[in-house]
């Protein structure tokens, strides 16, 4: 018999599970939607079903010795509770762990989304050799968890890890949160749509015709530059920039030996690597900046399943 | 027989050393010139003549279990060298706790300054009841010590805790590390300075006379703030103002308890703390902006030695 852990990633449309052996491989997984909009108790009954389906697929030499559960939300970890979650409205103030555990009859533990993908990158991907490392997810907003000295760092009561509201202009553009200049004001979707718009209104030339403009996206932007379109190219130039100085300030601040990017404008590739690369040599201290290795994800979206899988599979240890 | 733990904070100027006890108090200090210009040998003399007498003089109760060394500089923790200090420009690549241990037949063990004055204020000072703080010192630069998890923050190769080239704004003033709008560069000596010509030549009056205003010092400006002079609270708050920016993106990053403010620039108190405290709230997120608390300095200059002695106690506990 081996033990492997069962690892599920929690999102507004989909939830992911599955089953994680010991070295971070993926046994079977399974998607399904969240159908959150039916209220807590059946998203909790669905995830109940998922488990048990993966269970009976985890075949007879394996036995799972543990749940691990990634959030997108806030998690009040002294009282174990969710304090809320834009992407699961209904989910205010839930114990999920303690829920599930009672239906399962097994151990569950969890974390935030974000931080759980740093987790599995450290654990398994990218940053397997390092002991300080933040791994940031470019999307819609600009997601991120940090580890220190070789754990997930939650700070004083779990909020810790939102690189995405550093301002790095306080007169900056106004971002969602309310603040202004926010790294995520710049380069998450918003910023980068906004950015090419300031990009083409100043008169640089761009391929792409009204229609895509109309219904702007970072993958339009990102395909354009790969085919060589000036505005495009400048666009990714000017987010990476924008990171590029954000995340200098962290490895000033941290001295980190390794940032992990990941989400899907990360898939822009070198495009947004490399100037992200050269903003943060120019905006860091010698020493840190000498340091510091800024490469892409080596999970993709699997990342926060084997996280999740992985922090089952770490208290299973500690006890 | 008592225990007691010696701590030194060496100094481009000063050598400070002090006997301190379990609980913190000082039980005897003595302060010497460091005469860094003499050369190394010159230097680790004096520090063992120090030590020598401090002995002496801890009375027939106490005894010296160790010795903590507080060094305004890069230290290499792997290899136990001190790699540069711009304040003790001759101690390149300098073993120097080994050369000490050797001569003083004691423990040794050593931090940079910053870092030891962040721990005894958490140990000692304001940041008493706390677990994750930094501490910042408002000074010609701002030094900062980071405490994670009730421990110094050293980063992957001891480089942590720079706040002061957290930079927001890449278009901002040139800063002496060479990148562009650091914090340092808006709230050092230099930028205060700065802030107040640039406010005078905008047209805000000053009481401060052509003589004052030709060797302008912070300590200068905050007085004229005291009795007030618009032109210096305008200072105070525009340097506030940025401080409390940086801070903002280091709370919403770290979701820390506590910033501890010291330094001679801190001696305004609030003229220079409000400022501060409301940009925090301006720029941090909800919860992590409810959380933190921003607080002036308890021990004043004494926080570096306090801190450097418990760490040699810390030491001895270890062992």
């Amino acid at each position: 018999m081996e033990n492997i852990y069962l690892g599920i990633d929690i999102g507004g449309t989909d939830i992911k599970g599955g089953t994680v052996n010991k070295n971070g491989s993926i046994i079977n997984e399974m998607t399904i939607t969240s159908e959150v909009e039916k209220g807590v108790d059946h998203v909790l009954e669905r995830i109940t079903d998922l488990v048990r389906q993966l269970e009976q697929s985890a075949g007879e030499k394996n036995t799972i010795a543990g749940v691990g559960l990634g959030i997108p939300g806030q998690i009040d970890f002294d009282n174990q509770i969710l304090l809320n979650s834009p992407n699961l409205p209904l989910f205010k103030n839930i114990d999920v762990p303690s829920r599930l555990k009672s239906s399962l009859h097994l151990p569950v533990v969890w974390d935030n989304d974000a931080n759980l993908a740093a987790l599995g990158e450290f654990t398994y991907g990218a940053g397997k050799n390092v002991s300080e490392m933040m791994m940031i997810t470019l999307g819609t907003g600009i997601g991120s968890g940090l580890i220190l000295r070789n754990e997930i760092y939650h700070g004083c009561k779990g909020f810790g890890g939102e690189f995405g509201h550093l301002s790095i202009n306080p007169d900056g553009p106004k971002c969602n949160c309310g603040s202004h200049g926010c790294v995520e004001a710049y380069a998450g979707t918003k910023g980068i749509i906004r950015t090419f718009e300031e990009i083409t209104k100043a008169g640089t030339r761009t391929l792409l015709n009204k229609d895509d403009i109309k219904e702007l996206t970072p993958k339009k932007i990102s395909k354009a530059a790969e085919k060589g379109d000036q505005a495009a190219a400048e666009t990714y130039n000017k987010v990476g920039f924008y990171i590029g100085v954000g995340l200098a300030g962290v490895v000033n601040l941290l001295n980190l030996e390794m940032i992990v990017v990941g989400g899907g404008i990360a898939k822009a590739g070198n495009l947004i690597l490399d100037p992200v690369r050269k903003a943060v040599k120019e905006y860091t201290l010698e020493d840190p900046g000498d340091i510091i290795n800024i490469v892409p994800a080596k999970l993709g979206n699997k990342a926060g399943l084997i996280g999740a899988a992985h922090l089952a599979f770490l208290n299973a240890e500690d006890h």
